[in-house]
Formats: structure tokens, C-alpha cells, sequence
């Protein structure tokens, strides 16, 4: 069950001009489930994309960096759940490239212009032929932002979405976004693929810009279980059928848009954590510089000892303060570090605060939302991550995924 | 339950002469539970020791490292169960002090001379006046090894000790260990105890080479969930009572035995990792150097999602290689990676092997030991670790540890 989290109304996700959506029950792993979602973009669009680190990066991820890279612009997105295409080697870009032929065939653009992202199952041979035969399915809908993010889910429980309308000097625009992704979520991306668009129009190079710094503010914050998926994609589309941003207070209020809409996504799918039942920020600070302030963090929120603790409600505090002794930072004082449960102060310069009481750590731990602050005591940066607890479900859909 | 792990047989394991043991139930944290051991060096033991790399490493753990670095000989080790003294400060330390002093006074030696362990719950204050009390309980004692590894247990299921003869130039010699830990278990220690002991005479800077040697060999190469603790100890001891070691050939003999003694009880802390159901040995062949080797290994031992599938048996190989690309090894070329379960070809050249049927992979995992095995094809260097999966019960475990 995710964490305060609740499907999105649908009158809430407001449509982009310019962006068609249409989603398909192609049969990809199971039959009866929507399962290719179809992004058509109006022509002048323009698209940026952050992609996993993974070394081991999937065919379709190959493939949009390629595309993207290309001069021509991009005319369409296709999405399939059910199966990543990942570790498929040359069989496997061949078989994301005749999705594109495909729908690029449909669409009368060229294969280069369309984007592939695959999420499912690894190592088995994509169903190209069944992806393909759901297309003209697809492009026969009008589907909205929420089928759209029904159509991507795995093991997703809840459809992410989120919308905002913004004032520009030009007139109203729209910023939408869906996601999916529930497990094996980490910085660097993860099985997550996200996708915000909005009609505003804006250069290319600054939405470049933007996707890094919407990323660096969302999707890399975030972390379930510490692993960076092979599939991992961030996309933004800006149709540039609704007023230009191109005055600097216009960019800033769609760029403060796009990074609230992308946190947002991001922070629903650590709601949505495998197994989840809490939702913990983790807030660094008085640390040197925001790398160590992310180290310490990421030690803290990829602890399988803290995490179950969380999900004990277990203000087991030595365990958080091991977690921060083993993130590897060079030269930190242990005895300088204090220790914040929300409000209630649990340690103090490395060791128990003396007023601290168990019944303090365990009221707030209780709560399914909470804030771990670690005070380094040693310079003037801070970091925040969101990250989930560890419990007996993330093991059971785990052990069960396949099966 | 373990993996196959039984408790050691009590006429398995041969006293040290110049080393006398002593357990005592000294209610540290229960009642009715050995929770005190001590060890007694006879005059001209030497001992040489590692530590924990945590920041935050406990306050006995400092004294170690004081005391170690000393001219006077180390005349006895006292370790406790039931508390950590971690994340305790001063406070800690004069804690930690008190019960060196005392056993010092006991033995007429000075506080300089006793090195104290101590393992269990953080940031609680140590009970050193219950410890001190049940040290004249323990210094009566005549206890045997079997005793020793059982008194130094948290929540190990089964005692782990092991011990061997060896024939040195000299004559006869013995070397004997035991070992406590069965969760935050990894490379740098973890709450992990380790006590191997010989009654060879060897030099004080040849043991040093030795337990780095070890250490390096062993501890340093298993991991049940990645933490790393504030308390991790290795240490040898030679009691100087029995034959030299001295000529190459001699040393070359006691090396084997004590990497060999401390590999096993290594290998013993991961059968009995905590909810541990399998026993697996990670390899990574043709790397360029043993670093890069064991940081694909620790990608791949760490992964809670590679973990969780060797929980179910699940041939989801794509995990393996997706921790594999994960490593963050710079050049890594994913289509040079072979990878095998025990004899089985699962992957080819980064991709699924033509050849491989899922049987093969759930035939292979459904032993409760098995080696993934990740040639990189890229140079020459290997590494071999040993981890276990990430089950239901380490959940429960750590969840409940202290309610």
C-alpha cells in the first residue's frame, strides 16, 4: 500500500496541447492490460532526455540517445511495459528499431524521430511483432494523462501524475508529467521511466537545461532499494503550441514548474516503494559540499539495517549514526554530528542526547512520514532525499516477481 | 537456519596453550546468558589486530587501537555481548576504561594491557558495573572453545569456531578461532568478532603482516547486507608457548592455517547470515585489476534485488548483469561480459546465451550453494567473495532486533 498516496483525479491532469496520447492492449507479457503507450508530438516539438548510468544500458536507451542526438525532430514516443529489452545484446536494438520503423511508418516521419523506452522483464527477446500489431490500436485513441500512466505501470500500484497550469507573460500554459517505477530506484535514475511535458515553447538548448536540473532536483534524489536499472528515462517535451518562454522571469516560473511536477513524480514512486510503508526524507546538513551531503544521505537511505528499522517504527538511532560513520567521508568528526528525528533531537555531538527518550524516537517514527536531519558540523552545504523503509512485502515482491 | 553450518564439535577444536579462557553470564543485557568472555595471554603473547573503517567506531574499539599501538604486552582480551558501546562519546570510553581497569587489577597488569570487545545494541550505556562484577566469575572459569564462541554470540544462530594442527620445524602447533556475526556483515568488518589464536612464537611485525594477510583473505571478502559496523575486530594472537615460526618455510605453513582457520569462520558468519537461505560465491574473472574484480563482486553481493532473487531461485539473471553495470567501472564494455551459474552459460557476450534454458539457472540457484561466476574479458585479475540472499526473515530479524 503506498504511502499517502492516492491515484490522481483525472480533471486534475490538464491536456498539452500539442501532445496526443494513445494507449494499446498490445499483449506484450499478459493479455487484457494496457500496455504500449503512444506519445505523438505536433511538428516544431522539441524533447530532452536524461538516461540511465548503467553500463548495461538497454536497447531503447541506445536508441534515444541516437535519436535525440539527430537533427531531425522528434515526432513520437512509444512506451511498452512487460518486457525491458535489456541484455538482448544486437537482437535487441534491432527489434526496438522495427518498433520504430513501425510507427514511423504510421505516422509518415522518419524511424530516427521516434523515441523507444521499453520497462518489464530483462533478458528475454522483446515482442516486437506484438508491440507493432497494438500500434495502430493506439493511434486510434484519444487517451488521456491518466490512462497514459495506468499504461506504464509494473509493479506500480498506484497511476503517478501530476499537472499545474502557469501564468507566462504570453498567456496560461500547462506542465503535466507521468511516471512509473516502484522498485529498484536510485539516483542516476532507475526502472523508472518519467515524462513531463508542457505546450510551452521553448528552445532546445534551454530544455536541455532544464532536464538536468529537473532531474538533479527529482528522480535523483530519490531511492528504494540502491539499484540503478538498465531502462532508466527521463524525458521533456515542449510542444511550443502555447505561449513562449523565452524572457528570463518566464523561464524561471516554468522551470520552477517542471521541477516541481518532476519531484513530485519522483517522490510518488518512493510512496510507492516495493513494499513501502513509510515515507522518509533524509535531510543532510552543515556538510561540506553537496556531493558529501548526497553521500551521507544515500549511506543512510541505502542501509538495509536502517531501513528496516523504519519500518519497525525501531528509533534504533546507533543504527543511522553507523550508517553516517560508513559513508566513507574523509576526515569527518563523529563527534560533532547531531541527529534529528523531525523536531525531537536524539543525538548530540555523536553520541545520545541525555534528554532523549525512546518514547520521543518511536512517536515520530510511527508516523508514515518523517524527516531524518544529520547536522555534519563542518561547512555550509545540504542535500535532502526522499527514500522509503525495507520491509517483509519488498522481499515478497522480489522473491515473486517472476513467478 | 544456517546454510549448511553446524556447531563446531567441541574435541574438534584444540586448546592454545599460553591462552586460558573464562566465560561468565554477567547479565549485560539478559539474564542466564554467557555474555562475558575473557582471555588470558601468558607473559610474551603478541597481538596484532584490524578494525572497523566506521567513522563512528566504538569506544572499545579506540582503546584497541590505543592500547595495540603500546610497548607493554597485551595479558588479556575481555569481550561483552548484550551492548556496543557505540555512539556513546566520553562517556564510552571511561566506560570502557573502568573494565579494563578492573580486569587489569585482577590480573596485576595495567590497563594499557587489556583490550576490550564489545558487541550489541548502540548508544546505550555500557553496564560496566555489571560486567566488572562478573569478571572474577569468569577469570575462575577454565572454559573451551566451544564455550568461548558461544559466549561471544548475538544473533547468531550457530556458535562458529574452527581449529587446526600444523607441523612447523619446531614441532606440533595449534592454531584455533572463533568468530561472532551474522548481519551488517561486510568488507572493513561489520559487528563482526573474529579471534584466531596459535601457540607458535612469531615475531610481533610478522603477525602484523598476518592479520592484514587475513583479514584480506577472509572477513574482508563476505558480505550479508552491506553495513558496515562500529565495532568490527579481527585479532590474532601468539602465545609464544609452542614452536618458533621463523624460517620461510615454517611461516609459509602458519600463514595457510591462519587464513585458512579465519576464512572458514568468515564463510561461517555468511552461512549464518541473518534469514539466510543460500550460500553464495560471487567471482569475477578477467577484470583489469583485483579492485575493479571486487567492486563488480560487491555490486553484485549488495544488490537487494539480485539478493532477493537468489531467495526465490529465480534465474532473473538480467539483475545480475544490471548490478554488474552498476558497478561504476569506467569503460566497462557490457557486450564482452560471460556469465555462469555454477557450470551453466547463462549469458553470452552481455546478452542471453543461444543455448540457455531457464531449467538450467532454477536447477543450478535451488541449491543452497552455488557460484555466480562474471567474466569481464578485459585483463587478467580475479576476486572471490561470498555472500548470501536477502530473505523474509533478515526482515523480521532486523525489524524485531530490539523490541
Amino acid at each position: 500500500m503506498a504511502v499517502n498516496l492516492l491515484p490522481p483525479e483525472l480533471k486534475s491532469l490538464h491536456a498539452v496541447p500539442g501532445l496526443d496520447l494513445g494507449v494499446a492492449m498490445a499483449g506484450v507479457r499478459k493479455p487484457n492490460r494496457k500496455d504500449v503507450l503512444v506519445m505523438r508530438l505536433a511538428e516544431g516539438a522539441v524533447v530532452a532526455g536524461v538516461f540511465t548510468k548503467n553500463r548495461f544500458c538497454a536497447a531503447p536507451v541506445e536508441i534515444c540517445r541516437k535519436n535525440l542526438s539527430g537533427k531531425a525532430g522528434i515526432r513520437a514516443l512509444v512506451v511498452n511495459t512487460g518486457n525491458a529489452n535489456a541484455g538482448t545484446g544486437k537482437d535487441g536494438l534491432g527489434r526496438a528499431q522495427q518498433v520504430c520503423e513501425a510507427l514511423a511508418a504510421h505516422l509518415g516521419c522518419k524511424a530516427g524521430q521516434v523515441l523507444p523506452f521499453s520497462t518489464g522483464v530483462i533478458m528475454e527477446p522483446l515482442p516486437a511483432d506484438r508491440i507493432i500489431a497494438g500500434l495502430p490500436q493506439a493511434l486510434l485513441q484519444q487517451s488521456n494523462w491518466l490512462a497514459a500512466a495506468e499504461s506504464i505501470m509494473t509493479t506500480d500500484t498506484v497511476p503517478k501524475a501530476y499537472s499545474r497550469k502557469i501564468g507566462l507573460s504570453g498567456g496560461e500554459a500547462v506542465v503535466t508529467g507521468i511516471a512509473k517505477g516502484s522498485g529498484m530506484i536510485r539516483p542516476d535514475m532507475a526502472t523508472m521511466l518519467g515524462f513531463v511535458a508542457t505546450n510551452a515553447a521553448v528552445s532546445r538548448k534551454t530544455l536541455n537545461r532544464f532536464v538536468k536540473v529537473a532531474a538533479d532536483a527529482s528522480f535523483n534524489c530519490v531511492t528504494v532499494d540502491g539499484d540503478t536499472s538498465t531502462n532508466d528515462s527521463f524525458v521533456l517535451v515542449a510542444s511550443g503550441q502555447g505561449p513562449e518562454a523565452a524572457a528570463k522571469k518566464d523561464l524561471a516560473v516554468l522551470e520552477e514548474a517542471i521541477v516541481d511536477v518532476s519531484r513530485r513524480l519522483a517522490q510518488a514512486i518512493v510512496r510507492d516503494g516495493e513494499g513501502a510503508t513509510k515515507f522518509v526524507t533524509v535531510r543532510i546538513e552543515a556538510g561540506r559540499n553537496v556531493e558529501e551531503c548526497r553521500r551521507v544521505g544515500y549511506a543512510i537511505a541505502h542501509s538495509p539495517l536502517v531501513k528496516t528499522a523504519f519500518f519497525a517504527s525501531d528509533p534504533n538511532l546507533g543504527r543511522i549514526l553507523a550508517a553516517i560513520g560508513n559513508a566513507g567521508i574523509k576526515g569527518l568528526d563523529s563527534s560533532r554530528i547531531d541527529l534529528f528525528i523531525d523536531e525531537v533531537l536524539v543525538a548530540r555531538a555523536g553520541a545520545r542526547s541525555p534528554d532523549y527518550r525512546d518514547a520521543q524516537g518511536l512517536a515520530a517514527m510511527k508516523k508514515p512520514e518523517f524527516t531524518v536531519r544529520a547536522v555534519l558540523n563542518r561547512g555550509k552545504a545540504a542535500a535532502t532525499l526522499w527514500t522509503c523503509d525495507l520491509s517483509f512485502d519488498y522481499v515478497k515482491i522480489n522473491a515473486e516477481y517472476r513467478t
